[in-house]
């Protein structure tokens, strides 16, 4: 399975009104999600730590009649004011997200119009794609280099709407903020700087963003704090910006149990530099022992590697492991292929090592 | 306050980038959400009455660490299966929401393109302006008659998207199924019907919506199941319109918990069908009370009933009950005003006749 596969094409029996772009595409296809709890799954990275225990005690002290039967605060100001606390930016200046996939939307339909453009290096997250499609918008892209670092200037300058993943998926490279300050001047306009792995990183980009006025980092609650199953996400940028993409935004978006949720994994600040040390620790030792595999790994400030090779094909590796109950994703990329494993715990790496260490 | 403050502008500084209909327009204003639990609060079409038992069971049973750290399920099956048995309908014709709100954004999103067409009658629901406006779409409205019908045929014929809510609000009134199959017809294009509040009516357009490829009825989990904190919705069309609804949607729109929520809600038929018996006699009651103090109310068919009077502005009233911490809702559609009062308990709305009939 590709991340997206080619070739699209409308299903058999049109639905009549639905416009021509949405027809057309293929739409976003996410990593499995198999049922079978003995399965080691290390495709989606998601965490292989449980959330902080703050978090369970929060979910259930929101769990109430009059909680589940109101209508939550529309902007989620008590985890704005956490965030805010936490990041050391203004609240007003965050916009609450049912993941970050939500904001991600909310910024494609503030900035793109029908025609517009969109830009995005490649090999990356496919969903700007299908964000692009189905805003009826064009997409271009730009490769990385062979050492993932961007032309410098950024050759689609002025498109309505740039992402920038930083770290990057699949390769878990980040481009620095030196580099990443060069990238979003030479955008030439607004730019998206998606942080969902940014936790596992040394640096982020939230000093750049607040040097340009429409630069918008986004994170999210799906890796870093184990919360992948309550959809939360947030972006941070200018309070006249955050403005702007409020009107866009549905009015509830997030409801009052993720809200309770990742107020208390914000503030628990010790529980996620605990399960944050322990990933780090495991994605070196998987790196290295990867590398004594044969594998050529990407050195990674993410919580999974991509490892290619060079002697053999990657995707017959993919389905063998499946069928020993460990799911890794296969990606490919117009025939630029490889295996992104997801950080586990160090029994679920010890599990898959041995099995790889079997098969080749 | 009303419910959309005409005369919107956009913000003294412009957001560089942001599109020009977006900055344009004052966005949806959702009804407030005071943090004083001593109001009563009878402004936002809450369900006086707590969730299901089984809701509480669910979630806790869902809490889980692996509940949380994992995407949940993308397309929501367990949901699908047991409102597809509850309703009578093909599970693969339902689309889960992130509340009905989200619904109603993926679908805008699928059928109206930049400089599209969007119908609805007036006076209503004032969130469909607002997702047109967003979609950088004009804005069609065709006023109710005094009687609460609506023109036949439907004189803006061939919108992009026309929404129908049924029952309407303000009023609480509602087409029946032969209306509702005429007005289908002769929208001539697709159609929404939104029965956020048909829980509450004698019938509901399931059957109308069947025999017309194009026609999409919208639920909600946040008046009649009691959920509006979790915010959970669905959409039930035919199934390859939902296979195309599928790609506009975030993957995982509707959280664990939510889902688990709302699975248990459906499947307690019993305690919905109590919930709901106590509401309509209290609405009956209401009604009838409302009427003995002078004013004229609309009969209803949702939970919660529009009120107007002759002698006197209303507007004062409302702000009366909010200084004596009773929350109702003033709306004011081009100068026809009234106050939309939800249903609440029985003590609660005597303590809102006592009042009234102390102001009166």
């Amino acid at each position: 399975m590709t991340a997206r596969e080619p070739n699209g094409r409308p299903p058999e029996a049109p639905a009549g009104g639905v416009r021509a772009n949405v027809q057309a595409m293929r739409g976003y296809v996410p990593g499995e999600q198999l049922n079978d709890p003995d399965i080691v799954k290390l495709n989606t990275n998601e965490n292989p730590y449980p959330p902080s225990p703050r978090v369970f005690d929060a979910v259930r002290s929101a769990l109430t009649a009059d909680g589940l039967r109101k209508y939550p605060q529309p902007l989620g100001d008590a985890f704005r004011r956490a965030a805010g606390r936490v990041l050391g930016v203004d609240p007003d200046g965050i916009l609450i997200g049912n993941g970050s996939d939500d904001i991600l939307t909310i910024l494609t339909r503030a900035f793109v119009p029908e025609g517009g453009r969109v830009a995005s290096p490649t090999p990356s997250y496919t969903l700007y794609r299908s964000l692009a499609e189905i805003q009826g918008a064009e997409f271009e892209t730009v490769r990385f280099t062979a050492a993932w670092a961007l032309p410098d200037p950024w050759p689609v300058a002025g498109a309505d709407l740039t992402f920038l993943p930083n770290p990057n998926s699949p390769s878990g490279t980040a481009l620095n903020p030196a580099e990443l300050d060069a990238f979003v001047a030479s955008a030439g306009g607004p730019v998206v700087l998606d942080e969902a792995y940014a936790d596992f990183c040394d640096w982020n980009g939230l000093a750049v963003a607040a040097r340009h006025p429409r630069a918008v980092v986004t994170r999210s609650f799906s890796k870093a704090y184990s919360l992948a199953g309550l959809r939360i996400g947030y972006a941070v940028a200018r309070p006249e910006l955050v403005h702007e993409l409020l009107k866009v935004k549905d009015s509830y978006n997030c409801d009052v149990l993720s809200l309770a949720a990742a107020t208390a994994a914000i503030e628990d600040e010790d529980y996620f530099r605990g399960v944050r040390a322990k990933i780090v620790a495991t994605r070196e030792r998987l790196h290295l022992a990867l590398g004594g595999l044969g594998f050529a790994v990407t050195p990674s400030h993410a919580n999974f590697l991509w490892c290619r090779r060079a002697d053999r094909p990657v995707k017959p590796l993919y389905e063998e492991l499946k069928r020993r109950k460990i799911l890794v994703r296969y990606m490919n990329y117009d025939g630029y292929d490889g295996l992104r494993i997801t950080v586990g715990t160090d029994v679920e790496i010890d599990l898959l090592l041995a099995e790889l260490a079997g098969l080749l």
